[in-house]
């Protein structure tokens, strides 16, 4: 095992740290040096053989462009605060709330024309007669009183949202930046002239890192520190709106799209709950134009002999890796920053020649929430071992290409500890990267496919980080699935029901009851219950997690209780009675008990299902044959390492594969990948104990101890 | 204060113990003798002097008539457990499931008229022409594969529900009775030749006690001990139903039922949730028959020169008490068993001559729950004291005439310090009942309108007693307010719309979503939304518990979320940022915490609430000022002493009224009423600890040490 490894490692370089940029890339075998926001490379760097990465934000930093052309900046829809009126008229200031250095009204006759008054209370738009606009302020007249009334309104958006984080979190002082909307003809032109001046400016960059395309997630700031933060999505598209491309729209799909499909009751549209019709066309309209104006981009940078990366995150909207037009934009490589497995998974699957993990910690003062990373107090190679613990797994199914850092090297100083963490991560990710070369691991009989709205358009992902997604059961589900030894696929409902099932042996839904995740109306369509019913009667698995399948106004309110062998009462029946149950062991299923909820309301339908775990006298984890299959319910999931090996023995217990299951620890802090082709063992210790444990071979069984967090490669 | 006091106490007679009876009969200050289920009474003890009640059960006993007349029995709607079809045709046993000794299926002709089938995947009725019934059993076909299918049917109730419920929990062993449809014209006119002669036969009798009319709450058992009760609502019309009933009604209003209507896709209609249309004129038709036939009994009591009183427990239905129909029955005294304050206010308000309660516990061996009375291990002491601590609070706002036991008398033998808490407990309800015989307490000018759907016609209950109702938080609200010093009325959400919150002070609304106690669908009604709205602002208090005003579909899921300053995140604003904020303190507000839910997705919608108290981060009481009035939030709401209190204050507040409010103790475990004919302020401790506590008077205050438990009467 000791043949010679590549070098995959970025190094994030700092000019006047030359001689360290070059000690560090050389431990950690780094071929390639970047700089970073905040940071320049120095000749001494550029010049030492190295491949240079180069970051850009291509809509940012043209504040004197944007000055001389304020109506090439981009915009957004927001919705006033409601406001209740005590007479028959009612006056509202739109932007009150709204924090005023990011926003500012557009009241240009065209973007006024979108411009709407709703009547919350009555659900009903105000005809345009009611109400006028002057001076800032909307005055509805006549109004009903007591009803609540909302102008939903154009805002320009003048300040750059991470850029605007970076100065309100981490008191940066420059100046603001602002951002410029490719859609508008003389700013785009302007982009493109700019890009060409670049690349001719930085003959040394040899990979252009796009930061990533032109419009960022959605961060609407609230001018009262008590709720800064307005609203936060990192999959919504209101920030790719403007009257130009509402027109552009409405001449494509042959109908206009108003204010209120964006605004959806000041709700505006989450990405975690199911879209409109109306919202699906307008994101596939945005991504053909997404990718469009980024094929441009790549172009010009193929010109003059650089490779075009994109690094998967702010200004990311409309570019989905896994979309329809996302392999036509030309990129050479996709960088994705992870904190998780399931984010290993995201850019290893993705259609594009390179996949590169920006891995954590950066290399900043302070990390996420504040607490210190390289600053008095902070454990870098403690923080650094944790996110590795949670990528290893994923990579161990499937590698990327590269990985590597991001931030300020001069910090590590002081840190040999996590420079030594490095070291063996980047050794790791190199042995685990050379198994794969030939071909996967060894992968269980079994087929996996997650079932949600959005289905192959976000494998993987929810809408975020999973720190920003926790609240939601499919992401500890994704993250679990994504260091599971088993075949793991997204579908959409859509797909499901038009025979996506075929070739599947578990199918699971995970969510609240009405989201995107759990699917909300999507359980009206008959046929969707149908293929899954059958699918489970004829030897298939279904496994439910919180409220799937729910839908209002039928019998049950899971669709799926016949399969699953329970559901939920939202109230109809608190004067039915529930069965009684004792609470069954299954030795063959390891219980992760602190990964389910506690849920009430959950009752037993038929009385069938066996009930693992329970609490206040609910079942909160049930397994129930139908047919030749099973329903299999969780109350709940949260990601464990542990709770991970839970989920899979429930799937080898429905499948009925339990007893011949190979390569799987009998501990379950402790897991396993075999790699055929190379006759290796990878084991891992995912726990901070020493754990010993067996391993099951065919015909035969090893045993191994592990140190804390071990890697062990064993051949066999 | 020691004037005489009037005899008032009902006690139970039993022959062979003639005379402990006639001893127990003067401790108590007895002046009526009852019978009870299972007890005779003697002559000894017939001509001892003493009123006499006489127990019977109108509609049971009469096995013979049954044998003779088997379509006479009662009936009811039931359906199916639903059925998937795994092919293109399914059967059914409709009875699948049910209790065999409670349940026969219905299949004469008339009643399949009745029958249906469902598909209740589609949510469609099955035409008549794809199932057919033989022997027991429906086949449909063709039908949809992987859909569920339901029966309805009528079946007869061939077990007197009450009889039932004895032998199979207290294994009684004796014949099973039946019981009897007054709609069936036989047996009306046998059960009115029953009652004449039984007053013929009993000349001892003054009052004929009914137990109670015909139609008993809604009991269905399960075959499976597992889940042996099936459905329990104390207050559904199911057990009405007939084909006879169903061609009156169709005969009446003009149009016809059908097993849907009650079958509701096998919820049925829970009296937790709201009605709809067809069931309010089912009710309406069914209270007027009640009532009808109720009057043609009662006119030949009286003609007997006997009282007829009636117990409002068991076979119920139809003769609501505050029902329009109840006061023509003629009635000349209701009684009602009670555990709860909130039961001695419905009993003493209906419009009756005579109000008597029934005290707990019984004088049984074991007591609800199974845990022991007057056996070994039991304290009945201790249980009536509890009881009564509930029941005194209520009283001291309005009495009831008179009070009572049921049960076996011989049982109290060996519990003297039962018989002495009785003694106690008769003296202090006397002393009670004396100082309102001229007027009532002094009331605070705080006038509150509990609102819910069935407003006026179910004041202070909601569908049984305390223990089968407590997961919902109003019936704690109504328990609360049952003693405190407030002008307390129940209004319907029609009521509200239309002009009812005039005179109001206080408006609550405590429920969970969808739910009759919350509302539903009726705050879809904007008039409502805008009466509420208009009283706050112009200075109204509304309190909001757990989901009040919800309704989905509009821009906040609390109808009234501007004048509560809260909501509840159903999903749709996971990506919204909720404000933050510090837990403030209001002194003037007892803090009764562990009375609050620990409820997720509360969020402030304009961040001018004041949180009161909180649970991870969500709000869980807050106050709201708006307009000149206030929205209060409760996350929910457990009934103690003690939260009665925080209640009281969270109302002064809203209402300004906290300086000024008289005869309040400054210690929430104690509570006092003022008799201003008298002059009589009773102060009660309802702790088992020693409280020394402040009451303000006009000008002054009154320190008093109380006793545990201690009721003071104190002459100003």
């Amino acid at each position: 095992m000791n043949q010679p490894l590549g070098k995959d490692f970025t190094l994030p370089g700092e000019a006047g740290y030359e001689q360290l940029t070059l000690e560090l890339a050389e431990k950690w075998g780094a071929d390639v040096i970047r700089d970073s926001d905040g940071t320049k490379l120095s000749d001494e760097i550029l010049r030492a053989g190295y491949g240079i990465y180069s970051t850009i934000c291509i809509i940012r930093q043209h504040n004197a462009f944007a000055a001389q052309h304020p109506d090439s900046q981009q915009q957004t829809f927001l919705c006033s605060d409601p406001v209740t009126a005590t007479e028959s008229s009612v006056r509202i200031q739109p932007l009150d709330g709204y924090f005023d250095q990011q926003f500012e009204l557009n009241d240009s006759p065209e973007a006024l024309a979108y411009w709407q008054v709703f009547d919350r209370t009555a659900n009903r738009e105000v005809p345009r007669e009611h109400w006028a606009y002057r001076e800032g302020e909307v005055t509805v007249s006549p109004c009903q009183p007591w009803h609540e009334y909302t102008v939903s309104f154009l805002a320009w958006r003048i300040w750059e949202e991470i850029n605007m984080y970076n100065h309100t979190t981490n008191h940066w002082q420059s100046e603001h930046l602002r951002q410029l909307d490719p859609r508008h003809p003389l700013a785009w032109e302007y982009l493109q002239n700019w890009l060409r001046d670049w690349c001719r400016a930085n003959p040394d960059t040899t990979v252009v890192r796009f930061t990533s395309l032109f419009y960022n997630f959605v961060w609407i700031f609230g001018s009262d520190p008590r709720r800064r933060t307005r609203y936060c999505d990192w999959a919504s598209y209101d920030f790719t709106v403007s009257p130009a491309a509402l027109k552009a729209f409405e001449q494509a799909y042959g109908y206009a799209l108003t204010a209120e499909d964006f605004i959806n009751q000041g709700k505006l549209q989450v990405t975690h709950m199911p879209p409109t019709a109306r919202k699906r066309d307008y994101m596939d309209f945005m991504q053909r134009f997404v990718a469009e104006k980024a094929k441009a981009l790549v172009d010009i940078v193929h010109q003059y002999g650089k490779k075009a990366y994109v690094f998967y995150d702010d200004s990311w909207v409309g570019m989905e890796p896994y979309g329809p037009y996302f392999p036509t934009v030309g990129f050479d490589g996709l960088i994705k920053c992870i904190f998780s497995g399931f984010e290993c998974r995201l850019c290893a699957g993705a259609d594009v020649p390179t996949h590169e993990i920006r891995l954590h910690p950066y290399l900043f003062p302070v990390g996420l929430g504040g607490l210190p990373t390289f600053s008095a107090g902070g454990q870098p190679e403690k923080d650094a071992m944790q996110y590795w613990r949670s990528a290893r797994r994923a990579l161990m199914r499937q590698t990327v290409d590269r990985i590597g850092l991001g931030g300020y090297l001069h910090l590590t100083e002081g840190y040999p500890a996590f420079v030594d963490a490095i070291q063996r991560i980047g050794g790791e990710f190199r042995r685990i990267k050379a198994l794969q070369k030939q071909a996967g691991p060894y992968t269980l009989p079994l087929r996996v496919a997650v079932l949600h709205t959005w289905g192959k358009l976000r494998p993987w992902t929810l809408s975020g980080h999973f720190h920003e997604t926790y609240m939601h059961p499919l992401i500890h589900v994704n993250e679990a699935l994504s260091g599971l030894p088993v075949d793991v696929r997204f579908l959409s409902f859509e797909d499901a029901a038009a025979g996506g099932l075929a070739g599947c042996d578990v199918v699971i839904n995970a969510g609240r009851a009405g989201d995107a995740w759990s699917g909300g109306d999507a359980w009206k369509n008959d046929a969707l219950v149908e293929a899954i019913t059958a699918f489970v009667h004829r030897g298939g698995a279904f496994i439910g997690v919180g409220e799937p399948t729910a839908a209002p106004g039928y019998a049950t309110y899971f669709r799926l209780a016949n399969v699953l062998g329970v559901d939920l009462d939202t109230g109809a029946r608190v004067c039915h009675g529930k069965w009684t149950f004792d609470v069954e062991k299954e030795p063959a299923i390891f219980l992760a008990n602190n990964a389910l909820g506690q849920k009430k309301d959950v009752y037993l339908t038929d009385g069938r299902a066996r009930v693992l775990a329970e609490c206040g006298g609910a079942p909160q984890l049930t397994v129930h044959p139908f047919g030749a299959g099973m329903g299999i319910y969780l109350s709940d999931f949260h990601f464990t390492p542990e709770s991970a090996r839970m989920l899979l023995d429930l799937m080898l217990y429905a499948a009925g594969q339990m007893e011949n299951a190979l390569y799987l620890t009998d501990d379950a802090r402790a897991e396993a990948a075999f790699y055929p082709d190379s006759r290796t063992l990878v084991a891992v210790n995912n726990s901070e104990d020493t754990v010993r444990t067996r391993i099951r071979l065919p015909g035969e069984a090893l045993d191994v101890t592990l140190t804390p967090m071990e890697t062990r490669f064993v051949a066999l």
